[in-house]
């Protein structure tokens, strides 16, 4: 249930407000119903059999809409705008479209250093790369942990980009917050609720990427979790989910990007890197992902990709990556946005 | 194997080394390696075993290329441009993008007849429609047959459009390319080899959507099968895949368009129609489709979607086929295409 | 609708009234609804906006029930025991469990002689063995056509088994028919609507292999589109679908046997060779499947299953089949069944 | 690597040489080979270009063997024969099979008291109940907490039964062990590999579902997490993948049973309720499941289905469990194995 506030309410009446509801027993979630009218989302499942009638009268009330959605935070029923998220100066979710590209692992402080010049010089605004990393098998490299979050954050302050990274357990997020400033949320981890719950208590942005099996339903109620907990900066990356087709690593279901943002309000970005996992792939699926409407890209970029630890095979050069960003410029235009380009 | 002949090589010598090769037992495709070159390929499976050095010496012959993937005709070792098919003085994945626009089935005379003036207005060159239906349940309208295939050629004509339209068995090939200029092979039939060896008889070109659940190489295996039995004129269809996601129809598998062109040189279209199985996604899937690379679009188009027999849901009206066409100009345009008007 | 006729209804009545519902327009199927009561089923689409009441009147109609799922013969609605298909004296849906083994390809008229005789010795009772093979390139082995059915004909009658043979397309029908005692549908085919609705112009029982990626009610629905042109002999095949897991060929779906047996009075059978595609996993998957209820098995047997023209990955031998079959008895005992064994 | 052992080594003499192998670098796995031999595993990823000859010399080694699968220690290269989990005098992964049974939720304490007493009667040595419930919704049943665990384990302990309870996050570890005898990963987790290296130091049995779309190495991967970190108590559940088919909730994966027992020496037990998600299928799908070689059942049993806060459609009643269990009985004998019945 979504109570609508009066339109000079003041900042006291609507503390008061929340106290009483509280006291009642409800979870309250402040938000912006549309550009100008304030609101409490009741969000505790109890509400159902709720009588809106009898909120109506509550001082600053003045209307009383359904929550009905089983997303209610994320859905465009508690916000019927996209959300723009702000992150240190850059917006997320706005007209402007956002580049991430980086490798997919810290390797060293050189490499994600070089890796930071080139892709900065290319037009990106956040430089990605991991230092905590979900291997499938237990031998194969983990990251470089610590130190990895320090190199990506030195290279991203170096070339005036923002950081992107990696964080796989609820004990790690202090430190991963320390250092960086987007926190990304892995596929495998898309339902690890804990680790979801965590996040919703700290206020940086994260990215939380769809899990390879998936549904929108799920993938939204995954980002309920973050947001439920009091973090309204969550991040939405389609990155590909499994099919039976084995000739790509995954299928980028563009098509997520459209509805997702039909659902819900919060900005939808795609990876086609890990969405198709071949490198010459990388340019036309992000072409596709502007034109169906996506909010920004996360491409894996490499000075030398043949050499990267990880994920060599769907990784680009930078010349690729600045190729691919000037194509994405003409179709952004068509849709009245435009590629934000590092200073 | 793919015998590459010598560059002005009479016909009379051709068919002496066609005559010859047959007589060893070979199955022979006669054509163009590249813009200038004619060549003969071998595909009957035995080839494997054969010796490349024993062709060479051949009359005519200047070079000796392998085929070495599955698909020897579809493949880009065959031909290494893009095919451009020829159909009534339209050209189909050269730089034009082609629309192909219209309701899924054939309804009545008048229903038809303006539904081709309202696609024709909107830039639509080619009239699709359905008169002989696979319908999940026997119980649901077939199709009108023979009369549908009459009215739908009839309306196409009127409009100066070209038509396409289902052909679901064997027996029914000749009456439907009696009528029809593209004849289509809907996904459920896809590995309906007998069919596509009969259509491998006739000339006019044959739209072949992929299978529900069909990889790449089976996809293309299947238009081996047209090609190999005489007909080069095949036009692949991008129509969404079987996944676990059931908000959608199916999912439409972009990254299959640019794939499939790497892959093969035949023209890849998308249906974003099927693709999705929503009205409101074929907007920003068109969009995407050709920001991928596609040749070409098939949109279930009605007068009045609501009121469509079949499909209604994923029906748009003349004006949303409008906007469309015209959103996608700035796409194509960028990279280096356009998109094909009727007059 | 379903109308439930009076007790001891004379033959000339029913025809009459069946005369009566034709003349008014109906599709009328008839049918036991259990094992005492005859029933007629009106199929076509029209009559859900029928008044059940204005049915009762009718001479020789005690009761009106409702046909409400899609598949309104293949349903336990229309026929509430289970289907027992005769065919030259084997049952096949009953007590008993059928065994049908043979090689995937007829390779020659001494492998198939061999064939049969070695696994009749095992138990079977129902020789397979392709004539006309679907193969995904068309430079594969294509079968040996109408001699191949031949060859198998003779070498079933020779052992004393029953014949099942895939048919490809509706111009091979009665070809088909005139060799072999049930005719198969192979996976590519279940939604080739044309060949459905003409073998449902036969008599001969039908064995439906489910799609790679069919649900339950396309299977259902497919079988309803032989039984609804009036041929009431269909057997149900599981025989995997296809997943995102690549070690086996498909997924072998277990628990579409006792679904489909609960959802429709139709047999169900196995194909555990092409469910998995694995040699090792026949035997404990074809224990699985009659664990789970199924009505019977299709297993590849050849004589020398390296040497198998296709499939030898997953083909046994006969050693290995008479021990699968003895490994069977006691799981069908313990669920009051038997398997059926040649003579 | 796997360096066999002598027969009749020392203590104190594979102590040093496992000394040796650390100081050079690797990481020591100790196992049996087979039931007589000892060996030392060394499982880090640089071994690939290590030379065996180097280390046939060691003290104390007679043979060098290959670790050539990605899943050294779960691998049948490392162990041949089936690994049995000793947990509190009962042995999971013998001849013996194991019946786990329990609501999806503990509710109360007179619920979960009530539901031991009614399985240890119908003969589950077991009991199943979620205090921590990864749900997919915020707003749903998160489960009781800390007193849940109480008072599974009070009600385990009263009928003589094992406990196995759900442990979600790193933090919760200790805290789950304290309480449950086996510790459950649910299938969203399984590739949470914090969580997996967490449980790896400990030794309690860790019972570990498949991943909504985890491929067999994949899931073999998972539990390597854990035996390379320490705990060779691994126990794997097949619990059904995410596939096309709606009509259930999963498709249970019965080939993974027989697979993941031939590519592994780890016990495996399926789980029909989650498996397929409806009460009628658990029967014939536990059926199945043991006729496929599984080494035990997981089964949803409430005292009153239609009550139970969480999975009711899937969960039977004791006297369904009761059925169950006896009908599995001759089966299990038929495989010369039997059903572990509680006292």
């Amino acid at each position: 249930m979504l109570l609508i506030l009066e339109k000079n309410i003041s900042l006291k009446a609507v503390n008061e407000l929340i106290g009483r509801l509280q006291w009642m027993g409800f979870q309250v979630v402040k938000g912006h119903h549309d550009n100008n009218r304030e609101s409490l989302a009741l969000v505790n499942s109890l509400h159902k059999q709720l009588n809106p009638a009898a909120f109506k009268d509550l001082p600053g009330v003045i209307d009383v809409l359904p929550l009905d959605k089983p997303y209610k935070l994320a859905g465009t029923d508690f916000k019927s705008k996209p959300s723009i998220i702000p992150c240190q100066g850059l917006s997320i979710g706005g007209p402007g479209i956002v580049i991430m590209a980086g490798s997919c692992s810290v390797e060293s402080e050189e490499q994600i250093m070089e890796t930071a010049k080139l892709v900065a010089a290319c037009g990106a605004t956040i430089l990605r790369g991991g230092a905590y990393k979900p291997r499938t098998s237990p031998y194969d490299f983990q990251g470089l942990g610590e130190i990895g979050l320090h190199y990506l954050s030195q290279a991203a302050k170096q070339y005036h980009l923002l950081s992107v990274s990696e964080v796989m357990d609820t004990t790690e997020i202090d430190l991963v917050a320390n250092y960086i400033d987007i926190l990304q949320v892995g596929a495998r981890n898309m339902q690890n609720y804990s680790l979801l719950k965590n996040l919703g208590k700290i206020n940086k942005p994260i990215l939380l990427k769809r899990g390879l099996s998936a549904t929108y339903k799920e993938f939204l109620l995954a980002a309920e979790y973050i947001l439920s907990a009091g973090n309204p900066n969550v991040i939405l990356c389609e990155r590909g989910i499994r099919t039976f087709e084995t000739y790509t690593r995954n299928t980028l279901d563009i098509a997520a990007i459209p509805i997702l943002k039909e659902l819900s309000h919060l900005p939808v970005i795609a990876d086609p890197s890990h969405g198709v996992g071949l490198r010459n792939m990388v340019a036309p699926m992000s072409r596709a992902a502007i034109a169906a409407g996506a909010d920004g890209l996360l491409i894996e970029t490499h000075p030398d990709p043949d050499k990267a630890l990880s994920d060599a095979q769907q990784t680009i050069n930078p010349t690729m990556l600045a190729e691919i960003i000037n194509s994405l410029e003409p179709i952004a235009i068509s849709l009245d946005r435009s590629i934000i380009r590092s200073q």
